[in-house]
């Protein structure tokens, strides 16, 4: 091996282009699956698959894969990411990891590597969730977690369903979307987070993805007249959950001492919501995850008693929903290995650390070997137009991705 | 005295026909200034002011004085309250004090009573605030308290002077709206809280008007991912909010349990509000009163720095903005007394409070002697369409507005 030289510029001027679609005018991005600049986007990439030779297929869910042949008929490796962002994103998160696993391509093209296994480029639908309010959608179909009917059927705020959109837009295919055998799935993202950047390391070797659990909590007391209602007469629905708040942050940090644990009180609506009123509800999410699935259940079961106990001691009455309740994710130990290996014969700093945020990955992994690897994230922003990534980091990473699937793109014999 | 007879039936059936006008169609007013539910509702007391036989006059600023003649030329003893609501507001909040200051001359007329002073019903103009945001405008204009242009000069949100609504509605007035001497001035309104209820008392005298401070806090840290963002590198605004809320309340409550201090985080906005991102902005209102002046201004400032040394030790940006400053209103020591003392003689359960909502009342106590009594508030509810008072003890609160109004509409000589 070394002979496959990864063009950054090839690259960076690809990812800049599909950057342009979508883009707000500001720098934003809004390619939000099923609309006018998704589709530009998608059109976008199965060109750029078409002209590298590639077989283009879309399955009824609008997954795209673009397939390189093999020398043999072996289960294919898969690599890729998304194309959607949310509202007003960025243009690295997602299109990185469809660029990268492309300019893989082009390069064994140049160099004129062939492969044992078919390797497929692949872009999942509507990763962010942001529409149909499911996020991983795209692969959680592919590989066997929802019906493609009942992914269909879903509905966005306007009651638009998925199967409509796709069809509006040209990206309801033929295809089945549930996936076959694969050897591997290997994606490259930005990391999302702080830590690469500080640390002065161009690549994260993913171990495993973290496990989320979201919550959606109403305290109901009384609104009343705030100057005319003493202290003791009060049934504060916010007070409750600034206390809730504030026992899930200091749960957090203990755990966080020794784990990966994260939480978050990130959407807070409160009625009526005026100065001079005490508030009389108050709805509020809480956003629980770490990478040890005993911990994170641990944080669950510790942030209920504590949600639970404050409703009784302030007599607020309590509705409580669970938006969502994923386990956390190890990545397979042997990718993680091969990564940081692959990163150290090229020279190129590393570290292994977990992913906060959820991803594709987490899917596959329940049908295949997955590894995730990551560039930094400037600042650790996204979600922004203000991500960014370094193109020489986004090289380094496309080399350490492009090592990886030459060798499981191997067939042991 | 003690033959003048209050009619409870013909008081509560005016108030009923004046809650017709402006009725959402659910019970809720929807007396906003300047509307043609308000003009309505001026209308109306106009018309039954005049049949009456009292002398109408409508000020620049379109407060509405009733005046029935005296038999001598002293200043005159002034009572009533407002008729605009808030939105979705109730029958009672204001209309209880105009209708029983007009019932009480009406008892006069009916019993042969004559006073030496004149006595003028007083309906002001945007009590709410709604409108124009300003509170107690009317009466505020009437003592001097803000120039007659600047108030005309008000706009709404959508830019509308107060001058325009007025002309518009027909009562923008031609007389002068800075009122001369003024006897004294007395007040019958509606509790807002639920203590008269509790108590088993027909009656309240308050004592003093709460003092009252507003803020305006924004804490500003940074938005994030909520998974990929460790707990030790977040600046999480809501956090701030959260922990300033609970360190507010605790000083209020250490008060209270001596004064009658209160305190409200009543309205919260978080941007971005998405479940999975850390609340980079937040803004939050803090609402201070106590009926103690030195109690509330050691609240505000204690509350103050907290909010300082929570926002450094998170490490937030700090904007702060007073909204509202306005100290506590002691009502005349001997109105209070001779409230008193006539709920006794007429053996009316009463008791003495304070009153922790704003009334046209403090205004008035700058130019003259001003009083104020209250009547119950089913469960304590107000601005509400669920807003109630019963017939009897709205009765019983006139009778003692009239026996107090009748001996101060003597002149001592």
């Amino acid at each position: 091996m070394g002979d496959v030289s990864i063009d950054g510029e090839r690259l960076w001027d690809g990812l800049m282009a599909l950057g342009a679609i979508g883009d707000r005018g500001d720098g934003a991005m809004m390619r939000v699956t099923g609309t006018e600049a998704d589709r530009r986007a998608r059109d976008h990439v199965v060109d750029r698959f078409e002209a590298a030779g590639l077989a283009v297929r879309v399955d009824h869910v609008g997954n795209i894969y673009a397939r390189r042949a093999g020398r043999e008929a072996h289960p294919p490796v898969l690599t890729g990411s998304h194309l959607d962002t949310v509202p007003a994103g960025g243009k690295f998160d997602g299109a990185a990891g469809v660029l990268a696993a492309l300019e893989v391509i082009e390069a064994w093209d140049d160099a004129g590597v062939e492969t044992d296994r078919p390797v497929e480029v692949v872009a999942f639908t509507e990763e962010e969730g942001t529409r149909f309010g499911t996020g991983l959608l795209g692969s959680l179909v592919a590989t066997g977690g929802l019906d493609v009917e009942a992914a269909l059927a879903l509905e966005d705020d306007g009651g638009q369903t998925l199967e409509a959109v796709l069809e509006e837009i040209g990206y309801l295919g033929g295809a089945d979307p549930v996936l076959g055998a694969v050897a591997a799935y290997l994606e490259l993202h930005v990391e999302q987070g702080p830590r690469l950047e500080a640390s002065g390391n161009r690549v994260g070797v993913v171990e495993a993805i973290t496990g989320l659990c979201q919550l959606s909590v109403t305290y109901s007391g009384e609104a009343n007249h705030a100057g005319a209602t003493s202290m003791a007469h009060r049934r504060d629905g916010f007070a409750g959950v600034a206390e809730a708040a504030l026992a899930i942050e200091a749960l957090a940090r203990e755990l966080a001492a020794t784990t990966d644990a994260v939480a978050t009180v990130g959407r807070v609506e409160v009625v009526p919501n005026a100065a001079n009123v005490i508030p009389g509800e108050v709805r509020f999410t809480v956003d629980l995850r770490d990478t040890d699935e005993a911990t994170r259940l641990a944080l669950r079961d510790d942030a209920l008693d504590a949600i639970r106990s404050i409703a009784e001691g302030r007599g607020l009455a309590l509705d409580l929903r669970e938006l969502l309740d994923v386990a956390a994710t190890p990545m397979d130990a042997g990718l993680v290995d091969e990564l940081a290996a692959a990163c150290a014969s090229l020279d190129i700093a590393h570290m292994r650390l977990p992913s906060g945020g959820g991803h594709d990955a987490m899917n596959l992994a329940a049908i295949a070997p997955a590894g995730m690897l990551f560039v930094p994230s400037a600042d650790g922003v996204s979600h922004s137009p203000q991500e960014h990534t370094d193109r020489a980091d986004l090289t380094a990473g496309t080399r350490v991705l492009e090592r990886v699937l030459r060798r499981r793109a191997r067939v042991a014999g």
